[in-house]
């Protein structure tokens, strides 16, 4: 299979905030933007493998502004490293602001999608070619965070886990 | 105000086609994509004019392919052509398929929204300027289609329908 | 097929318009009503023609009041006219005032709908005999409409649109 | 206030039976058709006070039909008997057979409503004048039925319940 | 099949209320919480009996206290009797107070479902052993409940429901 | 404020795995997941701190088993460790087999949460003691996590973030 790059898989979702979707502070819920960023990204993980992907883990998520009814959010997904047969997805989220258009990060995230055929089996995809800056800092830090999590685990020991004990030294 | 290009409200809703949102024969209701399609054509609308805009009219929507569960699903939306208050705004809607990739168009659809105040008064709008060839031709269309509507509405005598009459002489 | 009357096939759906159906001025989304006219009109078709049958296209829809948050609507569908295979019909939207009861009417619709089999494949359906002056007026207007959907998709020229050119003579 | 008849509150609410809506036998969930019933009964409630009205008891409800997926319902709720500041409201609900356009009884229901002012007292409600042979039934059950409810709450002693006494003697 | 207690199948469902399930009072509207019961009543159902379930009554559902938005509303579902195939499930509603804590009563609801093998026939089912004196008490009170569901069905002659008829000398 | 215990936060979230929340292998969304995980977080995080809770980030998050349609799916949720503002949350998911009752872990899941007073400003809460083995383990691990996420988010030095990086020494 030829590498594909990260571009490649790069899915947007822009939608309104609904008014079921927000908490009592007025804005929108966490889980429901959990929920969105799940569906963008397993679409840029079948735009990768084209296969069925089913979410392995959420890494990491964080809040940073929170996302008022009646915004227009963007959720923007793309593959930043492929491993056999799992892939990391990185989501950056955006809110634009409707008097003057300007375009400000609400949050990021960090999903895992494994490749599985009909019977739900794991399948191999190809790997992943970055060509930015950012598309290279976020694929080298990939492995880490797969390390990291492989230790979180218990299924790699921490002295093992080259690139994330190079963080510490 | 100075004129926009279509491409400035240029949205791009890509999502799953998910069960809820299914007919009998397990394809997407056409009901559920007149509401997507709605969701993207005001943000459209919103990013053109910077304001609160509603739903003035349904102009035309084709169902020409149906839309299977679990599909991808791109809706775009992009202001063809402003009025004072009013714009109209035309919807490209695509299936992907999952292992070649390929896009198809799966239909098209007219929305026309009117810009307003926190009161819900109409206010007046930037001008569109198109650029591309499909850009130019849906441009000069939307002028017959406000004529048509306005006549089939009572509000416009048929005979001074210029753009319209053109059509059938 | 014995023809049948539009009556026939009249379906009513009155509901509220709760919380998650409602835009930032709070009133209903006109997407929400699109997929509500869009179900009453599928459930009209289906008793003209006592078949499954999918939405094919949505002629026009006109929303000239705002439907406020609470409100009780009532759509009413009926089909107004039958071609070999598919049907239009028509829709009109009521709103009514809590203390007067007063009905007002908030938006009228076109929608066409097509009957197929098991398959997917188009049948034939029986035709409309219109009773009311108003069901008669909309049978007529049908013909019109179908010609100018046939013209604008490029499937009929302009000059053989009889019913349509009259119009602008 | 001038009494009003069952008819004048008759709310009929034709849906489908959508896919989100069904439980794994592929009928439609017990639960969401308490809702919808609830939406129904609300408005017929509301018809006959014209004014807030808040659910207060769901009294009896007999699921005798399953509703498969997909299916055409019909419920449809009149006010049975008013009393001081409440309403009984009685609902049957249909469904309909595509081939044949049958229609058979699937359940009935009775719900009480409490009419309310904006600040959620009770307001006194115009009586029933029941008309029909079915609805004089229903009016005198519901005194019963009232009766019944207050026993049951420890309101009212078995003995003083008069309508409901004279059933096991 | 060894007889179970109440509290094998004791279900605590505790969730928020969230903007898309109020009425117009700001209140969770009474058709939601009937799902929402219909759903933990089914699962104590299904815990006992451990079977498909249907739900074949609502026998009485008393809405004491309005449950405002973002209230944290628990439902707690327990098998208050069984019968050959039939099981009466009783539920206790409470809301919490953010600030104290404290928890109050909101209202009680008594379903009925019967548990069915797949193609929906009825089957048998354990019997209950109540253990608490709350218990005791719904067990008993379960009795007279299905005599006089019989009664009002016309399934049982009035004089026959010995339990019931008690309660009126 | 005297501090608690996890298990007075804890929150029990019993559900059925409904048919609108399924993905094409007809197991549970992982996005449907991750939002019924953050609404039981979001009411263990409240009962902790008696304010409103906002979700800050979502740590770790592990998919390990699917949760196919129709299961009785239960989320408990209990606060692991309070700091100055903000609180970490674990979760535990089980499903549980119709047939014997047996329930396996389905999966787990770290969310953090800040409290906040009505204008969205952090407000101090108490602190937690735990109390099982398993609560002191979570509790040790919380300090390494929140040194992760500061470290991971360039807030901390990797050589301050004592407690993480003992394990890699």
């Amino acid at each position: 299979m030829a590498p594909k790059t990260p571009e490649q898989s790069k899915t947007t979702m822009t939608d309104l905030v609904l008014p079921s979707e927000t908490n009592p502070l007025n804005n929108l819920f966490g889980g429901e933007l959990l929920a969105r960023m799940d569906r963008a990204a397993s679409i840029a993980a079948r735009r990768h493998s084209r296969r069925i992907v089913v979410t392995a883990s959420v890494n990491h998520v964080a809040f940073n502004r929170a996302v008022p009814l009646g915004s227009v959010v963007t959720v923007e997904a793309k593959v930043s490293r492929a491993f056999k047969t799992s892939m990391e997805v990185f989501l950056d989220v955006w809110i634009e602001d409707r008097e003057s258009g300007v375009r400000t990060k609400a949050n990021e995230a960090i999903y895992t999608f494994v490749a599985v055929d009909e019977t739900g089996r794991p399948v191999d995809i190809p790997e992943i070619t970055p060509e930015s800056e950012l598309e290279k800092a976020r694929y080298d830090a990939a492995l880490r965070r797969k390390q990291l999590s492989l230790v979180l685990a218990g299924k790699m020991k921490a002295h093992d886990a080259t690139e994330l004990k190079a963080l510490f030294e």
